[in-house]
Order: C-alpha cells, then sequence, then structure tokens
C-alpha cells in the first residue's frame, strides 16, 4: 500500500471534472489490492477518519473529489482482468481497470461490453458501477447496473464481502450488489465485479432523420422499437436549437442535411446492431424507407460507410466541443417522462429567459430512456448565474415528477435538489441505509445524503 | 379494510404452494388500498405483533405461508391497472393484480410484457416481485427485477415510499427498489409497481435440436447467442434421463423424435422472437440448417405452425405432470456456472445413487441464465429421503460455487442452505439491512434471513 502525504498528493487525485476548486486530501492512499483496501478502512474507522474512494476522477458531480482533513482511497493501482468466462459471458475486472481496457479484452475475446461514454480511456470501471453509468445504448443494454452479475465491496469497517456471482439468475437471499452500484461510495468500496458480456454484434446501422414536430419524434420512436424491437440501440432527439449550433457553430461538424431548406422541428439519430449485415442493412433501409413514404419523416439520411456513421454521431457528440462555440456554459442532465420532454424544454426555454433576460438555452437527449440533457448558457457572461438557473431547471423537474440526475448522479454538486426529485420518506430511507452500514459516516460523508 | 379471524380465516390464506402443512394465522387483514397498509402495519408495528404478507401465494419456499400468532396480510384486493404510458412504454400496477392480467392489459396496449410462469393465473405481482420472479425468458429480457421502474412500498412502521419512476435512467440518490425486490417480504410490503413494457414480437420460432453431449450444447449455445443475438428467447437443455421420462411416460407428450433410433446426450429448445415474420423465420430456418451442415446438431425440428411450437414446448413443461408418472418427489432449483452444468448433474446424480440406493434424478434447465432444474426421487418410496438427498444437491451446489436458489427464492424451505451459497459476511450484511429497516423485526420474521 502506498501512501502520499503533503506536496507528494499528486494533483490528478486533488478533483475530479466537477466544475470545483481542486482540494488537498490529508493523505492519498493506493491500495495494492483487496486486502489493503480492507486494512486501511478498517485503520480509518478506528480512526474515525474520513475517507473518499476515487476512480478515474472523471465524475461530473463531485462524487470523488477529496474532502480536506480526509483520506483519498485512489484505487487506480489495482487494474487488471481477472477472468473471463466465454461460457457464463462474464468478464471478471479489479476496480481500477479504465472502462476501454474492459471494452478491449471482450472485443479480444470475441463479445461484447456495450457500456460507453467519452470518458471510456481514464475513467475506472468500479466508478462506472458506483455511478450507475448510463451513456448512449442504455435503450438496447440498460445502464451499468444492468451489466454486473456479482461484486466484492468492502465495508466502512473493513469487511470484505465477496459476492462474485456469475449466474443472471441467484435469489439466494437478498440482492447486496445494488446497494453498492449507483451510491457514489457511499456505503461501501467496489473492488472486484463480475460483468455480463454480450454478443458482438456483425453490423451497425446508422441513420439521422429530420422530423416535423415531436408527435413525430414519438410515432417515430414507437415504430422503431415496434418494428427494430431489440436491434434498436440508440434513438438521440436534437431539439433545433441544439441542432443549429452544433451544425453551425462547431468545426468540424458537417450538416447532413445542407441544401434542405425545410425548418424542421426535431432531429433523431437512429442506430441499429444487427447480427447479420446481409440481412440486417437492407431491413433498416426498407424500415425506413417506410417511414418517409407514410410521412413520418420528411427527410433522413442512412450512413452508407463507417465515416458516415461517425459523421452522423458528430453532430450528436458535437456538446462536448460547445465551450469553443458558445462559452461558458451549464450541462444538465435530467430525468423527465418520455412524453413530457418537449412540453418542457418549450418551459424551460421560456422560463429561462423570462428569469435572466439574455438566457439561451438548448436540448438533447436520450428520450426512449427518459433521459433529457440541457445546456444553459447567458452571451458574453463570464459565468453563466448558476444559481438561477438551476433554480428554473430544477424547479421544473420537480413540476413534471422527474430526476435532477438521469446518468450522472448527485455528488456534491447536486445535493441541494435531491429533495426535488425524492420525497422525504426516500430520503429518509436513504439516510437509514447509510447509517445501518457506515454508522460513523467515515465514507464520503457529505456526498449524496 | 377486512379483518377475519378465527374460523374466518380462508383456508386459502393458510398455505402456499409449498410442501408444508397449513398454518393458521392469527388473523387475515384485507387492506383495500395503500392506506390501509399503512394503517395495518404501524398497529402491528406498535403492537409487536408479526405479520406475513400474502399475495397470490402460488410460492414454493413458504415465504408467504403463514405464522402461527401473526397476521396474515392479505393485498388480494388491491387489484387493478392504474395506467399505461405507450411514450414512457410503462405500466403502473396494484401489488394483488394477477400476473395474467397485467400481460393481458399489456397486449390490449399493443405491448408485451415478458415475465411469464406456470402460476400465471393465480400468481400477484407484487409476489412476483418480491420473489424476483424469473421463468423462461430471462435470457432476453432478465428476472422480474429487471422489468421493473418504479415501486410504492410501505415499511414495517407503515411509512410509505413512493417512487413510482418512470425512466429507464434516474441516478438521483440510492434505488431503493432493489431492496425491496427478491427479499421476499422481508423489508416492506410492495403496494404498488410501474414495470417496463416491451414491443410485442411479431412472429415466434420455436426449434427443438439433438445434441450430441454437453460440449455441442454449450456450441450451440454460443452460436444462437452470436448468429440470433438479441432475438434469443429461451434455450432449455434437457438431459436424456428429463427426456426419456417426458416423452415415454407423461401422458399428452410425444417425441419429435419418433424413429430417431440414436442415442442423444442432450435436447435443446431453442425459441427466437422476430420482429418481421418475412424477414426472422427464413434466417431462424436458415442458421439452424448451418448448425446440422456444420455437424453441430445431429438432428433438429423446427416447428411449422403455433401448435407445432406448443408441442415442442410440451416437452419441456411435462415437469408440471411428474406426480402422476414418477410418484412423490423433490423438485430444485439451483443456480450453476453455465461450464459446469454437466458435471455437477453427473456427479449429483452419481452421489445420489451412491447416498440413497436406488435414487433417481433428473436435469434440466435455462443454462444460459445459470439455472439448473433437477428431480430427484426413491421409485417406490412414500416420501423421498428429503435431507439425504438435500444434502447431496446442496453440499454440490457449495463445492460449485452455485446458488441455492436461482429463482424460487428461500424462505423457509431453504433457510438452512442458505450458507451454502452466500457467505457468512453477505448473510451479515442481509442481517445488519434487516435489522436497519425492521428493527422490531416484526415482517415475514425467520424467513430468509
Amino acid at each position: 500500500m502506498t501512501v502520499l502525504t503533503g506536496s507528494d498528493v499528486p494533483v490528478r487525485n486533488t478533483n475530479d471534472w466537477s466544475p470545483q476548486p481542486p482540494e488537498q486530501p490529508l493523505a492519498v492512499v493506493r491500495p495494492a489490492g483487496t486486502d489493503d483496501v480492507s486494512a486501511a478502512l478498517r485503520i480509518c474507522h478506528e480512526a474515525g477518519l474520513a475517507v473518499v474512494p476515487q476512480g478515474g476522477l472523471t465524475g461530473l458531480c463531485g462524487g470523488s473529489r477529496p474532502i480536506a482533513d480526509a483520506i483519498a482511497l485512489s484505487l487506480e493501482r489495482m487494474v487488471g482482468i481477472e477472468e473471463i468466462d466465454a461460457d457464463a459471458g462474464t468478464i471478471t475486472v479489479l476496480a481500477g481497470t479504465p472502462l476501454a481496457v474492459v471494452q478491449r479484452a471482450a472485443d479480444d475475446a470475441g463479445f461484447f461490453f456495450p457500456l460507453d461514454l467519452g470518458a471510456r480511456g481514464s475513467c475506472a470501471i468500479g466508478g462506472n458501477l458506483s455511478t450507475n453509468a448510463g451513456g448512449n445504448r442504455v435503450i438496447r443494454y440498460g445502464m451499468a447496473r444492468e451489466m454486473t452479475l456479482g461484486l466484492e465491496v468492502v465495508l466502512p469497517d473493513g469487511t470484505v464481502v465477496t459476492s462474485l456471482n456469475k449466474m443472471l439468475k441467484n435469489n439466494a437471499g437478498y440482492d447486496l450488489k445494488h446497494l453498492f452500484i449507483g451510491s457514489e461510495g457511499t456505503l461501501g468500496v467496489i473492488t472486484r465485479a463480475v460483468l455480463r458480456m454480450h454478443p458482438k454484434p456483425a453490423c451497425t446501422m446508422v441513420a439521422m432523420c429530420a422530423l416535423k414536430d415531436y408527435a413525430g419524434v414519438l410515432a417515430l420512436l414507437a415504430a422503431a422499437r415496434r418494428d427494430l424491437g431489440p436491434l434498436l440501440s440508440a434513438f438521440e432527439v436534437m431539439w433545433p436549437d441544439y441542432w443549429d449550433v452544433a451544425t453551425q457553430q462547431v468545426s468540424g461538424v458537417r450538416n447532413p442535411f445542407e441544401g434542405d431548406a425545410t425548418t424542421h422541428g426535431a432531429y433523431v439519430l437512429i442506430e441499429a446492431l444487427g447480427t447479420d449485415p446481409a440481412i440486417d442493412v437492407p431491413r433498416f433501409g426498407t424500415w425506413l424507407e417506410t417511414q418517409l413514404e407514410l410521412g413520418h419523416v420528411p427527410n433522413a439520411v442512412v450512413a452508407q460507410s463507417m465515416s458516415d456513421a461517425a459523421a452522423l454521431w458528430g453532430v450528436r457528440d458535437a456538446c462536448s466541443e460547445f465551450i469553443q462555440a458558445i462559452g461558458p456554459h451549464l450541462p444538465f442532465d435530467v430525468g423527465l417522462p418520455t412524453a413530457d420532454m418537449d412540453d418542457y424544454a418549450r418551459r424551460c426555454r421560456d422560463d429561462l429567459a423570462a428569469r435572466i433576460p439574455g438566457a439561451r438555452s438548448m436540448y438533447y437527449g436520450h428520450i426512449g430512456d427518459g433521459n433529457l440533457h440541457l445546456i444553459a448558457w447567458l452571451p458574453g457572461a463570464a459565468e453563466p448565474p448558476k444559481q438561477a438557473i438551476e433554480e428554473v431547471v430544477y424547479g421544473l423537474v420537480r413540476e413534471f415528477h422527474g430526476s435532477v440526475s438521469a446518468e450522472h448522479g448527485i455528488g456534491t454538486l447536486k445535493k441541494p435538489w435531491l429533495g426535488h426529485a425524492r420525497t422525504p420518506e426516500e430520503i429518509a430511507l436513504m439516510r437509514t441505509l447509510k447509517k445501518a452500514l457506515d454508522p460513523k459516516g467515515i465514507l464520503n460523508p457529505g456526498k449524496v445524503v
């Protein structure tokens, strides 16, 4: 076990990707294995010393940001693939392993590990699990939770709980792993995981569709679910405000509907994964032609190559380059019932503009999963008025019975807003769990609840 | 709220389907709604009176069997579909609603609710959730847990926790529903649920395959996963001992390989669900022909009609008629890593015969899910020697790092064997949760942990 203090604390361990200033931890502890994690937690538990678990430090809400006077427990040395079981379709990994390494190992074994997000090269799988990461393919494969079969976890007092289950079905007592998935390191430290791999798709079909309005989007979603069935792997909606910035202001992004002078009401990127190119590629093309003939989709472009597909995804991924296009802005990640998203977007746009003169906002998201992303900014302002924007965004989330975090988690940044999405009874039950598992409150204190 | 005592207690409330004698509860309480459930629990909590939640009473392990001096809280009056949200793909139901009613409502709305089991007409959805029911299509759709988006639950002290989430993605704090799914009514009483519906498949393809040995089964599973991909909805293996009893001793079951004099090593029923009969039916046929040509599958029959498909499923479902064929027997539902199932079956068969002269056993299961069913009996005996059989079956489960219950749960019947599948640390953590949520121990005491 390595312990670094004072000026030996690496800069990387002083913050995550959340927009907050760095914080110096008391020390960075870097265990070499589960026994070290257990020993470190036992010592801290006895001493009443707070501990912040750290993975790849790519979280957006402050879940792994250090706390002054607390130990940062970084799992960066616990890296590796321990086993691939082709018959069970499982991969067993150490928690510090970067997501991209897990993806590659599954691929090398002839399988597919579908969890994917922008930070894939630096985020750790243990962090993906403790934040229950989502991403683009949730509509088909679920969140990180749905890809997890077994876990090894160290409790705050150092107890190692090993549940490295490989079976899809196991009803022998409580399914304990769900306590630790998505609880952002507040109940235990994940050290190992058994993950479910999927068969490798043989072909990827991608299309961009222009639609008249949100009713058309909902109709297209219903048709895609029905006709593409389980092949449907992404259904990404972009409102016109997003589309215009992405295609006109971000360098390297091409408008696939160049020359189309119509003002469209919404844009949808559809992806499907097939098992046989000879069957599934024409099926996808025929399906889309039918949607055009039925009048549901005024315009559409189907990718004819991998580079076409990448270009279409480029419009959707342009959001990561918005800092150049629009300057400082606040990104949100709210959950909403699918049917209400357009009403929410309209209300939010109007309310933001009314509350903050000159404020702008744009909307996009995984609507089939109930997940809307939005970006708000005040052109020309060095910093967007955070409190006022959050009050509008989360106030409407409460009104629409949505969630203040669909995928990024709560951490410290969204903690003030948790009550906008969860009832007092739910929050009280979360506190009961926290108290039962961590009675001294040493694990990631002040985060989530 | 109805309260029935003494001779007014209906016989149906005195037992579930587990092989145990009936038990008279102190009273049967039949709440009309969540408020009644809350009031009943609050009163019992104050009085320190034990409560056994009851749904359709079809459980196989004693989870809802009454306890003397305890209240039976039957949700049988809380029946109904509250909402279908076609855009979100969700159905909101009261916990006492029979599974078949939920299936039918989804179907009427143009959707598919894939959870299915033999007791569908009488089991309640709340019971399906509290036992995390499985069934035949887990390989494609997951367990009851994976179909649940939101829950309303009443805690032992009467607190109502409402988390009727409709979104696939919601990371705002701990995901509390997983505490109550699969914990067999020991942590709270489920009163309402938001369930995820799926698109309705347009066609069903079914085939029965004969294979040389288990290595061939594993190769066929890998090929089915790869080539049928997400269309694969069932992969049911039957060992020859099961096959022979099912096809020769159960009336109404026809051997689809009649006239084939080869001694096969294993049989597999494969089902796939497609979205377009014109594409998916020929795809399935071609795939199977390829397997025959490659020599993986010595013989196969593809269903040409719904009645063909039903006949093939009839062989797999024959197990429910075994009482007529073989007399009294003990059914098991163990979890095992897929690769080890044949070794387990061989060892179990030999060890049972060695330990109990004349004992027989047979094997079948959902191998892709890691779930093996086995049936053990002693021909001619009025009652099979339960303890000796369980020692062999569960002793080997421990040796193979399996689960003593893949889908039926623990209840009271399997409680003595929980330690064969879970570590002392896991069981201690289950007890910590039980104590935190139910400090007075009034909810389903003595069950699971």
